[in-house]
């Protein structure tokens, strides 16, 4: 198979040997694969793959068919069209994914936005719900709004009948934001509009002190961005006078169970509403996996909402 | 009745109206009560009482004998022994309580135990299980260990099946802590007597970079003390890849219904357990109401292990 594939930090579309499912695996013929920051950080040397994915091929979503099965592979059938987050190697023509980290694409929904799905999907739903216990009738900040983690946790707020602020840093891009559902503010101003239950933080350190100060009583923040900064000052009598709570997390460094677990979770919670169009992947652009350096400078330039897909 | 009265930062025992109970709650005869920080915070200017408690008033904590109740209230009758956090008014001869507040008091108990139990375990309880979510087979750090919430952490923490570490800066109440059952390290050494599943955060900001660095994956820190600084370092990437989270809470802000589930929760879980021994307060000594003022200066004093109790 070709693969994206990382050589002395630039981008090359060359040979692998084809990947074989072993047992519960199941070998996908790639239609799609988002590119996220944390491919950027991969290619950069900052982010290795974690044990068991290709160290040199990103990618930590796709969406495609199943062409064959590992033993002991039942979840799926031949044929069938499947997404999954894996922990790399999603932007190659042929990917090996655990059976247990396949969610099934909805008829109807494209290769394209089923391939910019399943990383920002899962991990807002995760951080939302699992982490911060987004109810109905509360009210959400969404740091960082514009972004693939950002789209997916508006959409996910405001379907779940939460009432849904979002910081948006670029202009430009605050009103398709704001259709979404969101009321879209600055950056610099979302502490006047608060209190807030729940903030999702992905910008990072500098917003944290007023975070705290603009959460309601027993409110929470679920951090998993620091674009921004990674340092931030953190004021415990607040905290504690807040009764709140911060969270951290990542997805990719989780446990084969563990990310079982997610995907069970989005398959159950957030797939029914993405088949039935309550929510939608925005899709920007679709660049050829053989011109992915063109594609990751476009991605690294920002200024745009909405996935960058890769396709073989 | 008269009660250890605030008058320009000084301690007096000072005649007050008996306080009238209304519906649903219940007038008690206080037997003790026990000193805790936050008296001493109020008592110099830091601390207000919150609504409905008495300004001039310290006390957090009581036991007595229920001698009238308000219209309603049915869930104890005169002469049952009971116990409470309250917001402020606990040291004095009387004091009004919401029966949803009140805890009967075990056969066998004594008054001095009574009076020193509710806070310290309501406070541990809340913050190592309905925040962090301790649970059998996990590793726990209690920091400030010999305070009355630090004993009573680390009491529960052994209770219910976790390996407890203690840091305790007084060499001297160092065996008395582990004779509770924890293994008892100086506080400078304990970020290498981790990974810790859960820590108990008595001493505040400058423990924050070493909690998070010594936290096993999933770990949880649970805040409900700043004494050595309430400003902390927090460097989300390592919160991120530790997915833990970092908890605030205090007792005293508290709803009545907030207060009242907790006192529930310290009923059904707490409460068994010191009807049978197997959770102590100890007391380390008690003086008279009306000597508040050299209480609370022994108090201040430290380097003791164990409550200080004031009886009428």
């Amino acid at each position: 198979m070709r693969a994206v594939t990382i050589i002395d930090g630039a981008l090359e579309w060359a040979e692998h040997p084809d990947p074989v499912p072993g047992n519960g695996e199941a070998l996908v013929k790639v239609h799609a694969a988002g590119i996220n920051s944390g491919d950027r950080l991969q290619v950069m040397g900052f982010y290795p793959a974690p044990p068991g994915s290709p160290p040199d091929i990103p990618g930590l979503e796709l969406a495609g068919e199943v062409i064959a099965l590992g033993s002991g592979a039942s979840r799926f059938q031949l044929g069938d069209r499947v997404m999954a987050v894996v922990g790399g190697g999603a932007q190659a023509e042929l990917c090996v994914v655990h059976e247990r980290h396949l969610i099934g694409v909805p008829d109807g929904v494209s290769w394209e936005a089923a391939g910019g799905f399943p990383e920002a999907f899962t991990t807002a739903y995760d951080a939302l719900f699992s982490q911060a216990d987004l109810a109905l009738g509360e009210r959400l900040c969404v740091h960082g709004a514009a972004g693939g983690v950002g789209i997916a946790g508006v959409q996910l707020g405001v379907q779940a009948g939460a009432e849904v602020i979002a910081t948006v840093r670029n202009e430009s891009l605050r009103d398709r934001v704001a259709s979404f559902g969101a009321t879209v503010v600055a950056p610099e101003d979302f502490g006047e509009h608060g209190p807030f239950d729940v903030i999702l933080e992905l910008i990072g350190g500098p917003n944290i002190p007023t975070d705290i100060t603009s959460l309601q009583t027993g409110g929470r923040i679920a951090v998993i961005g620091t674009g921004a900064g990674v340092k931030a000052e953190l004021n415990l009598l607040d905290l504690m006078l807040k009764r709140a709570r911060i969270h951290g997390s990542t997805l990719r460094a989780r446990s084969l169970e563990e990310k079982a677990v997610a995907a069970r979770a989005v398959e159950t919670h957030v797939v029914p509403l993405f088949a039935d169009g309550r929510l939608t992947v925005p899709v920007d652009s679709t660049f050829s996996m053989a011109d992915a350096g063109s594609a990751y400078d476009y991605f690294k330039a920002g200024g745009k909402l909405g996935k960058i897909i890769l396709v073989p």
